[in-house]
């Protein structure tokens, strides 16, 4: 299945940048078929590129809330594509940098990738690449000009480029023409109760006869989230529980994580 | 017919520049009647510009979605017309360059084209080159300004240019005026169900049966998504397919083909 | 009549510039009585520019639609005028300059102008120069304050000017208070289907009985479009056809220039 | 009464600037009691601040439609003041500076007033200073600020300063503050039917039976568009008239007269 | 009473600067009890930020309609305070400079007042500091970020501020967040018929008779405004009696005060 | 209890900064359970970023109306941290700067954090280091982005980060997408009569027949605003009477305190 899949790979390509294997801090745990489909239509990309000739250039777009897996996805077919060249492209590393110097960047990697016979781009986090703020809205044009072309412009004879960008901002995007310029979108959805369900089951915090209940108080939560609620609970009530929950000991307290969950819907 | 006159001109025009041929990447199949007059048009207007006294200077827009094929009917006017001097103007080789020197790099292409006695500019995407983006909008009215002029001055003594644009945004493009700087404006239009199937029986890569329905299918689309479509379907669902197919030994098969084509739409 | 008027005056100032002789690349023809009576009160206000002492400056604007006719005739002015000075200040010599130079350039035909005893300024497309783009609306306002400046600052004690006007926007240069720093303005019209009927007499290429037709279809047609559909028409269907027309062994198809028509007005 | 006081005084301050005089190019005629009452009342404003301690600085807009009077009126006040330092701040010597470049100018004329005992400063066209323009509006802030601040500061002790400001966009400056800074603003009117009357009669031109007609033809209309319309009128139909209506000898026709005031309204 | 009180303390801090000074130029008068209040209120918070420890900085906002005594009663709270460090800081002072000087400028005002153990900051006319105009509005943003900022940084250890504001455009600094960044914030008045009478009492330029319907008419009217308009009708209907009446010889004409009253509301 | 808890642990901490300790100039009382809530959870995000090995970065807005108490509470948390480097980034350090150089210093000290171990960052008035203004609204897109990937990206290996904002305009911060930015978010509330009388109670400058009207009147009032209240009605209505209450000598008088309370409100 998709997880069994994905740790046979990875070990494989274990040369793969730290900076991929950062941006899935948490692992990669079955987060159900929703998230598998997509992870297997992306191979298929991965293989398409690599056997077209019509098409040197492929574009995808994932796309969904805040904390929905997008980047931990991307970076793992990056890191499955065994392509000699991937690369991430990220507002984190570009903070404070004028536009043109973020461009002049941005276009640095593309054209790195040109040289390479195989390669991945990861546009992380477009709408924060684009600097984008929902009032006014405000973006940097010069950025989202840049991207639109480089989304277009063929590589050189006899090379192949895939470009996976994530969003969160999926709407804003399509109103700038972005989405248009990607071959295909792909909706990286939140957590349904039987997701959660087997991701809790998986990591084994709860009483087994709390699942159900953390399970559906969690419906419809992004998987990152996820995480950071549990490990804010297994702190519990006056501290110092985490080890103890970690290891297996202890449980999480049903009554301390209906808290914590209220907390960061808002206090 | 088209098709043929267009595959009897093309070898004898081989000296036409590689760029203009990147332009169309797929090559050139019969997309039906409305593709086949407009190109006939263009080629009418290459003869008046040839002849004219009164005209030196003659402009065309095509218009029409994103990828229903106008990149490439203007280039292929392009290699067709035998003119001495045929140049593409296209964002993606000013990537990042400030407004002014974009425009510096226009108006010297147009200077260029001054000094031949017969010459056609391509204006390709005339709205990434404007760096427009729907929100606002906004535009670089640097280059807005820059293309109104140019396409009102005439060449000097003697020397004859033909102007073609390109776009996908033509109510953008009438809205600032340049619509009405050009003398005529084509629509290039999507395929319907019948040149659709006449463009899969030329490519051959569904089973007799599979070709109505996919070409009812594919009715309302763009001629470049139609290729990506079809390539994404040549992979099969498990990868691995597409040397079988593209050979002939294997087709596609249909299900599959519904696959792609829904996940294109939006998964 | 205004035509032989024309007739008569051009040679003798053949001495005229280039520049404004390019600006009626067809010519001037008799276009009915509406271009005739405004040509004669332009020609009015040379004289009063002449001979008066209350008002040393004089500004005229011709407003109408675009390729009515307002460039050719405010040339016309200019050249008939017998004026020491007679300059045309156009956009399509300053492109891509930057508005401070576009600036200073206006300023300095002024200032050669206040050098001569009588001199005429024509500022061609004024929009244009101003930079306008209808969207926003944008348009330069350093140049528009420098226009509104310039059209009320009174030449130098002993020389007079004669400021002529061109615009297709008029409404536009109303709302930033440009029509009222002109002491009188123009509307040059479309041409009337009367008077598309003298000009294609005139022109001599349609079979006589199609040129009630022909005018008919013209109705409402500015000049300069009226003269690019009959060069179009004039190629034949399938092209080579001009020569024939022009030298008068053939006619225009009718059926053909309806064709044309039908492009021009969109396909 | 208005007019003799005015020609009185004149003369005895034949020393006044020449930019003073090139703002009354017509001469000053006797336009009606309202133009005289508020020229009495500016003269009274002279004489305040020549005596008062406590204000030392006095401030007065004149606002109006275009073409009233304004800035003769205001360099009739400046000349007939007879005091030491009167200075006219005017757009059309700044023209295509940079709003801080116009700020300095604007700042050094007030800072030289402060050396003298007794000053005047006419700020002529305060919207075209400012940059004005309707739409947007757009203007300069940093003009409108420096103004703001020139007309609450006080000058130095022992100095005293009167500012006469004009406008015809009085319900702009209204909108950004700088009415309010005028300690008080006069009107100046159009001309009604018997204002215009009395100054037809000055000049001449009609014959005695046409100046009533004339007269309720030019009802309404500001006294520099009088001028101008007479003057286009005197050239006669066919040009030439000028100089025998000027010396007397003739009249100008009335039909001709009516046919000019239907172009002036627009043609 | 509270005049009195004014009279007792001044000569005592007659070593308080002349800038101070010139802001109430026409003196200070007993203006009704609103104005005492407010003016008491004021002298308190100087006591309060002297014995303070909790707070050594205290802020208070003066805003009222234009001409109201805003910067008279601060001028004078200041110069009653006898503190070692009052400045006032004023557009005036900064006419024509870059927003980032005015704030240099300001910050140096704070700066130099940390220093001094005890000290009062006048903001005058806060949104002309701010560049503030209407249409937009548009403002100075830099400014108003360091004067939001100034109002809530703290004096270093053992020192002591008190900032006054005054403002005519409290809805504005409402807007901004300005008004909250106050401690207190007193509305300063126009007069009321009682309390104009009062001061027309002092001033003693009005037959006795005269005085109840002047101060009827001058209701509702901002102190500056009294005093200009009393200035004006000062001088006479032809001009010439400022010092009869000035000496007590003669008294203003109740008839021509109307008819000045008049001009002064728009003529 | 909370205060208790606070005041043994100061002691232990008090080597940390004089900054952190301005932030609260009039000390840390009990102010009711809300207040003592949000302190508690604060702290066990202290603790669970101490020993999370999934979450290196932990982030905690403090949001609430003006002076509800976030600066001190942040500050206190950072005090009781025990952290090797806490450091408060605030508006009043960067007054006049750039954005540009604000957001290099806002980096640099996330960079000094990420070299230590166990770090807090207090982003203090988030509003104010975006140079918010609510007319526009207007605010630096360059230091929104700067954060908004500041608390996105992860320290190096091995360092842990807690950083925690405050702010009073929590719904601008949201609609930018910042508020989306933090883990966690608590509002901290303004006082209820009840919590009010609490620390009435301590702060012991009313009589005790007092205290319930007081508290009363003071309901729904922050923290800070009731320390400034205070403060006024203690120098008494004629001033002097500060050291007597702070003393315990004398009472605040009810009466004058209501007077002071309706200053507050606006007079
Ligand atoms: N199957 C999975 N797919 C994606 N993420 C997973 C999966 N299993 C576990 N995770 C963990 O879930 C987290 C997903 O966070 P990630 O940053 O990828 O989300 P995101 O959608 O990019 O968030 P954001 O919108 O903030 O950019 C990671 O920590 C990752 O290790
Ligand atoms: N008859 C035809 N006319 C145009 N294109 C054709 C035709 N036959 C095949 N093609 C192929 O279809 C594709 C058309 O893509 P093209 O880039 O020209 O579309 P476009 O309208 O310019 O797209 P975009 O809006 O993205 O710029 C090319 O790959 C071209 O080789
Ligand atoms: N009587 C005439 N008056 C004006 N133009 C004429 C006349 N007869 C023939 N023409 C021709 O018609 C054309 C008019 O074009 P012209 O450029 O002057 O129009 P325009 O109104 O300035 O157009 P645009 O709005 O594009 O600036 C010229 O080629 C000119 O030679
Ligand atoms: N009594 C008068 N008052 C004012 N102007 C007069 C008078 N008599 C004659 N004139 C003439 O009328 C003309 C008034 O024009 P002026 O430029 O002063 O008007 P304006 O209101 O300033 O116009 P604009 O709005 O264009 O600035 C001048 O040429 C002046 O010589
Ligand atoms: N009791 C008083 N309080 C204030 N001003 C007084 C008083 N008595 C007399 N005045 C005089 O009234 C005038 C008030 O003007 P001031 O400039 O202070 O008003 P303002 O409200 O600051 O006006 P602006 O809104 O234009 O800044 C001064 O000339 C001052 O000398
Ligand atoms: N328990 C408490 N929590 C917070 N502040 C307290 C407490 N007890 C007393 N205080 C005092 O109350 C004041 C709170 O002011 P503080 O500046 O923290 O408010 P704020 O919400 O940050 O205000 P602003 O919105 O203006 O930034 C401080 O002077 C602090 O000493
Ligand atoms: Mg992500
Ligand atoms: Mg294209
Ligand atoms: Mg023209
Ligand atoms: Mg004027
Ligand atoms: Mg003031
Ligand atoms: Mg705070």
């Amino acid at each position: 299945d998709f997880l069994n899949a994905l740790q046979e790979i990875i070990p494989a390509f274990g040369a793969s940048t730290d900076d991929l294997e950062r941006c899935r801090l948490n692992g990669i745990v079955d987060c159900g078929n929703r998230h598998k489909h997509i992870y297997q239509r992306a191979m298929l990309l991965v293989e398409q590129v690599k056997v077209s000739v019509g098409s040197p250039l492929l574009t995808c777009l994932l796309e969904g809330p805040s904390g929905s897996g997008k980047t931990a996805l991307a970076a793992t077919v990056g890191i499955d594509s065994d392509f000699p060249y991937v690369k991430i492209v990220s507002a984190e590393s570009m903070i404070g940098l004028h536009e043109s110097t973020k461009c002049a960047q941005i276009v640095k990697v593309f054209e790195d990738a040109y040289r390479s016979p195989l390669s991945i781009i990861i546009l992380d986090d477009i709408e924060r690449l684009l600097e984008f703020v929902a009032i006014g809205p405000r973006f940097s044009n010069l950025i989202s000009q840049t991207l639109l072309s480089l989304l277009k412009r063929l590589p050189p004879k006899g090379k192949k480029l895939l470009v996976l960008g994530t969003t969160s901002e999926v709407s804003f995007l399509e109103s700038i023409g972005i989405c248009d310029g990607f071959s295909v979108t792909y909706h990286i959805p939140k957590l349904e109760t039987k997701d959660v369900k087997e991701v809790l089951k998986q990591l084994n915090v709860f009483a087994e006869d709390d699942i159900d209940a953390a399970a559906e108080a969690l419906n419809d939560m992004p998987i990152k989230k996820v995480y950071m609620l549990i490990e804010m609970a297994a702190q519990g009530e006056y501290g110092g529980a985490a080890e103890a929950i970690y290891s297996g000991k202890e449980k999480i307290k049903i009554a301390h994580f209906y808290d914590c969950l209220q907390d960061m819907v808002r206090f």
